[in-house]
């Protein structure tokens, strides 16, 4: 077969492979948010990738797009089936299949990957890993605010310092509510409501600016494309803008003189501030009401628990998913990093979830509340490769020990001291390549080893091995000037009996790690 | 909406959920064989679950089905994806992809789900996870005899004792040869080839009788269906049936008088003998004779490194794969199970793999050797439960300490307690629910809780909370004969200041858990 013939070895676009230390880092990164969760009494449970298309529902941002965002595929008996696109609408149906086998309020978290057929880009793939965490039958925010605090000692687990991450907290009918306060309540304006949510949604990323072209005619990008707008007027839009920006209305009517308004006093928390000034900025519909009282609820509980630093009431908030009905909430790292364009900014989102409660309930007859929070494990896994996490850090380990082949009718000879370092727990192997002595060395530096036994005629009259220390070694080189010199002295290579073998490496593999 | 209208929540067929105690002892299966195969100097590497169809080849067994076995789907730019169907293609593309900055030979293991598009059937799923583990770039065969002694170390790893299992190897060159020598070379039979190869495969669950058949006209299975055989005579087909029965040919030409048979002597090894009698029955054509060279310098090494008990040499083992080209090798379980019919019969397979020289290559100019092993998870999984490994039994922990909820006013003075257990590092919860006490103590037993925290008004006056043994309140529940008894006695319940909480409960758990 000619060259031009060849298939080209290429992963599909936004797909990726992944290495041993990203692997080993993720492995000791997942088990730290498993404990985590285990702690607050969360159990496992997985779902399988596929799962019938209509199980699945269309929640997805996307979901204009002409495919929908996911991929599908149709069985050998018709029916359609999908790669699933997050581990919520797997977890409703799930529980639905399950109701009466399970315990409510059922917790539970899982791990997994999910797809999206979306235009892969920098740092935006097709697979991606999820880490959810979801309580269905508890109709009390109390769940809620629970959530809320394990996402903030899950992110200290892994290596998040504390004021470098905040729990955001909104809730949904507050949205609704001051979206009917402004004239778009009603089941005809339902396609305007969700245009306006995930122009909000957007607020980080495109600036108060941005947001209120798409709120209103429209926005272009920089390439050009233009995205339609919601079509509100300049009025709803401010008062859009008002409630998003709540940082600007913390005031409320003055105790002196109702008609005056002033800050907010302190002796209230900060959360309870939040809760009181939107009270006092939007005049009551019952949409709203209900979701400040739940807000309220939620401040209580975090303050009793001591976490109202680390989670905090915020009106941004309102995640892209059409499938929310109550709160909302969002992880995010506030410390700052570099972006594509050398411009600082926060680091930004590392999860988030909410309230779904209508979603089970599409299986069932009677309303199943639940809520719950996902974690992005590429996402979260970067921020702690960024703050240099010791559960990242301490993931390396050394390679193994490699037994080099001098003699090629020796190799049953080397295989055996292989077997023999292993079955004292070192990790060993015996050179597989048909190369010379050099490359060998360079095959025993590439996998990091701390040293290689060497055994040529030589050393087996005597009934020895020469070990050699690359990790001395290599400081030594570093050391020692001329060659003749490093010659001489072969620095960090010893000889000793064939039965001390395993005793030997050892005292090198001490020298190293502790 | 009416219950008529509801969706019906169910996993697609051929598709399965996984609850805690299998994700958790699964788990730990998965990082005992990781740690086996890093003793083994090899190293994690993932690819994605999706790769260009034209980059999985089509090596299936079922591939002469029309949707061949994979499920498959357009991406948005008209290019064909599909699941992987095995680990091994994709590895193959990956190590093309990144041959240069690989080193070489390359050792990699993996764990990752596969997918096939096929009939589902009982313990037959179209999702199920493979291990494994493979070493590119080393055409020695030494590679392959390494990874069959890591393949029995990794079976005694997970608890599978010795005599327990076995690894066979063969070669498919020898097999190649048999049907040389009776008349099946030649690119024009490789379908044929195929045919015989794949009737072998299935020698375990269909016996002699069933796979002569399918060498021959065909064979009929019970329900009816009727599978086209190879065609051979009846000459051919007993030539191949002698090849893999074996244990009746461990002749050799005498040495006294070559013209007759005797049984090969016991001084050589049995791995030695199988290749001896081999060689004596099949007169040399050049690729028997390759093969059966490899098979010796195998049977070498295994015996060098004291594997020639776990570690057999077995002509029956050919795989059904088409990619193999050399050694192949199964891991097969010797203990007796009850098959769906009450017959009791070997557990069989749990794994195997081989040489597959070919695969890399269709990727590069350069041919490029590679051998690789794969462990069936979910086979293995059942077998360790069956044997009662102490790797899925040891994975079972207790559940979480539950908080009652006995006033509803007061749930952020349950939610401290809570806050308190945890930060001690006790798994906790609060009860989440909106029921009453009966039901959240059966709750609290459903989650196999050691213990619950109760305090109602009068506790909470005395500054108290009341611990109730759940373990040692069922004990004593089935010792005490009456109820009036049963209330009067209060088994395993007490009371403590609530700055005891913590101590109390590790009290509790200390009785039950060392």
């Amino acid at each position: 077969m000619s060259k031009a013939d060849k298939l080209k070895a290429r992963a599909p676009r936004g797909f990726a492979d992944r290495g041993p230390a990203e692997l080993a880092a993720t492995e000791r990164m997942l088990a730290a948010i498993r404990e985590s969760y285990e702690l607050y009494g969360f159990e496992g449970v997985e779902t399988p990738f596929v799962e019938y298309t209509d199980a699945l529902g269309k929640f997805l941002p996307d979901q204009d797009r002409p495919n929908e965002g996911v991929f599908s595929f149709q069985d050998d008996d018709e029916q359609w089936l999908s790669l699933r696109y997050d581990l919520t609408a797997p977890l409703a149906r799930y529980v639905a299949e399950n109701f009466d086998a399970l315990p409510k309020p059922y917790r539970s978290y899982r791990a997994g990957w999910v797809f999206r057929n979306e235009k892969p880009g920098p740092g935006r793939f097709r697979q991606f890993m999820q880490f959810d965490a979801d309580t269905v039958g508890a109709a009390s925010v109390a769940a809620d605010a629970e959530i809320c605090m394990m996402a903030a000692d899950t992110l200290e687990k892994v290596g998040i310092k504390r004021g470098d991450y905040v729990i955001k907290v909104n809730n949904r009918k507050v949205l609704d509510g001051v979206m009917e306060h402004i004239g778009l309540g009603g089941d005809d304006k339902a396609g305007q409501r969700l245009t306006v949510l995930r122009a909000i949604d957007k607020l980080d990323r495109l600036g108060l600016d941005g947001v209120s072209h798409l709120l209103g005619a429209g926005r272009k990008d920089e390439s050009g494309d233009f995205t339609k707008g919601a079509g509100l007027n300049d009025a709803q839009i401010l008062s859009l803008m008002q409630y998003v920006n709540w940082q600007s209305i913390r005031l409320q009517p003055a105790a002196s003189d109702p008609s005056k308004m002033e800050v907010v006093p302190d002796h209230i928390s900060p959360n309870m501030q939040v809760v009181e000034a939107l009270r006092s900025a939007f005049a009551g519909n019952q949409t709203l009401d209900d979701g400040l009282e739940e807000l309220e609820t939620i401040a209580t509980l975090i303050d009793a628990a001591g976490y109202s630093d680390r989670v905090r009431i915020d009106p941004s908030v309102v995640r892209g998913l059409e499938y929310y009905t109550g709160p909302v909430y969002e992880a995010e790292l506030t410390f700052t990093v570099t972006d594509e364009d050398g411009r600082p900014v926060r680091f930004g989102s590392v999860g988030g979830g909410g309230r779904y409660d209508g979603l089970v309930g599409r299986f069932r007859s009677e309303p199943v509340p639940a809520t719950g929070f996902s974690i992005g494990v590429s996402r979260l896994f970067s921020a702690l490769r960024m703050v240099k996490s010791p559960i990242v850090s301490g993931a390396e380990q050394p390679g193994p020990v490699v037994v080099l082949v001098m003699d090629k009718d020796q190799i049953a000879a080397y295989q055996r001291m292989v077997s023999t370092l292993r079955q004292a727990g070192i990790r060993a192997e015996l050179y597989l390549g048909s190369s010379g002595m050099k490359a060998q060395m360079k095959y025993a530096d590439r996998r990091q080893s701390p040293c290689v036994v060497i055994q040529g005629s030589n050393e087996r009259e005597r009934g020895e091995v020469e070990i050699k220390d690359l990790i001395e070694g290599a400081k030594a080189a570093a050391a020692i000037a001329s060659n003749e010199e490093w010659k001489a002295a072969r620095p960090a290579q010893f000889s000793v009996s064939e039965s001390k073998l395993v005793e030997a490496v050892r005292e090198v593999l001490s020298r190293h790690f502790a």
